[in-house]
């Protein structure tokens, strides 16, 4: 358990595993042989948002709850976990029911909600208006040349919900931002024009940070903050870089990507 | 002179200079006191594109025509500078005119005309249809928050088109490209949305490079490249960091971008 993040502690049943984020932090349950497990990308996720953060935060889509919860645990935010899944919004709430996560569980709830309603459907499911201080999301894709899902609740997941996908999300985040809410997500390189379109007349003050294996290899992921209503331009940050070699030729964490998932810093905005 | 990029070697006149690139490789004239004088963004753009280019290269808003230049320099390329100011199209052909270009200059040619015209008045003025490998393109900025232009030619140069100036131009650079002709661009990272919106439907395979003062700053261009035609995703390359520090803490160029000014590779697409 290297680094804590994504290995089973023994504390497993047949279908599911317990497991320790932020060097035992806090702790997640989630299906142990199926579905999206959470990982590097929810922790990266979380690390948008400042550790000083208070407030209302929205996980859209939010899994076993993950990135939202990480937020929770070394902020003061109050969390609300949205997740379309039934089975994996239970997860989430067992999660919060764990001894382990007592300290800031009070502060999280969870709602299991479809983030692409809209309108009215959307309030009645438990999405506020203008009410969050933070938006976080980490939407599923499944593009066409990814391997395909093995199985039901991972190709749940993963479902794209067509080209308009960030549209969707987007939108509805935007719907319950507060004025000057912040806007966080993580996404492959490939959604970086729909994204940014999405964004249009909704969030400004883009920051893009792109996320290298190492310092020679393309982006796999992008890390995307904006802010509600702002008119500011966009702005592209130094790349993280998540591996370097040692001393000895081993692959490792380099230690602003380690501070990052373990939850020790934040990516702070410009 | 320290990098033979865009000081005076003293070959001067009251109005303009004869300046060396690629470490006296090629030389350029340009006005010496006004205007918007060629460095280190017409490098990188020339950086773009390969040294084993042939056939056809357009550089569209040439100014003096550095970019092509260097690119016909270093390649077998037939280059063809279209540059709208009669006063800066004049400069380039005086460029081409230059003993020590005449290696070169035989494959170059000027033509004074305007990137945003469209339909039969721009074939009328010179830019032939499906006719080039390659298409590069340095965009005039001057958004609002920029430092004023200090003189009528640098205003011209610098000219905005409204919000639409990436469409216009990227659409005359998809007319006038071949079937897989590469778009090569330099630009703002704030234009990042409207190049990949003009981009939508003309060129795809976009790669995406950054180009960051030092490691620790936030990007002050963006390289952009694009297959006309190609459906691929977009790509997000490692950035190019233009400065460090040497031993002695003072700042130097990095080795990869020393290289890529002065011509001795070129960023290559992956």
């Amino acid at each position: 358990m290297s680094f804590g993040m994504v290995e089973g502690d023994g504390m497993t049943s047949s279908s599911a595993s317990i497991d320790a984020f932020h060097k035992g932090g806090f702790y997640l349950k989630q299906p142990k042989d199926m579905g999206h497990r959470a990982g590097i990308d929810a922790m990266l996720l979380a690390s948008l948002v400042s550790e000083q953060a208070n407030g209302r935060l929205a996980d859209l889509g939010a899994g076993a709850g993950a990135a939202g919860i990480a937020v929770a645990y070394r902020s003061e935010v109050k969390a609300t976990l949205f997740e379309a899944s039934p089975i994996m919004a239970d997860y989430a709430r067992q999660t919060l029911e764990l001894d382990q996560n007592q300290n800031f569980a009070q502060r999280c709830d969870v709602i299991q909600a479809d983030v692409e309603l809209s309108g009215q459907a959307r309030v009645a499911s438990g999405f506020e208006d203008n009410a969050y201080e933070h938006v976080i999301m980490n939407p599923p894709f499944n593009e066409a040349g990814d391997r395909m899902a093995p199985d039901a609740l991972k190709a749940q997941a993963h479902a794209m919900s067509g080209d308009d996908l960030f549209e969707k999300w987007i939108k509805t985040a935007a719907a319950i931002s507060k004025p000057q809410g912040q806007l966080s997500l993580i996404a492959r390189p490939s959604s970086l024009h729909k994204i940014l379109s999405a964004c249009e007349g909704r969030f400004g003050g883009i920051e893009v940070t792109s996320v290298l294996p190492t310092q020679y290899d393309n982006a796999i992921r992008i890390l995307v903050t904006g802010i509600k209503g702002s008119k500011a331009r966009l702005i592209i940050r130094p790349s993280l870089i998540m591996h370097e070699d040692d001393h000895d030729g081993a692959r490792k964490y380099t230690k602003r990507a380690d501070d990052l998932i373990n939850g020790r810093t934040f990516l702070a905005r410009s």
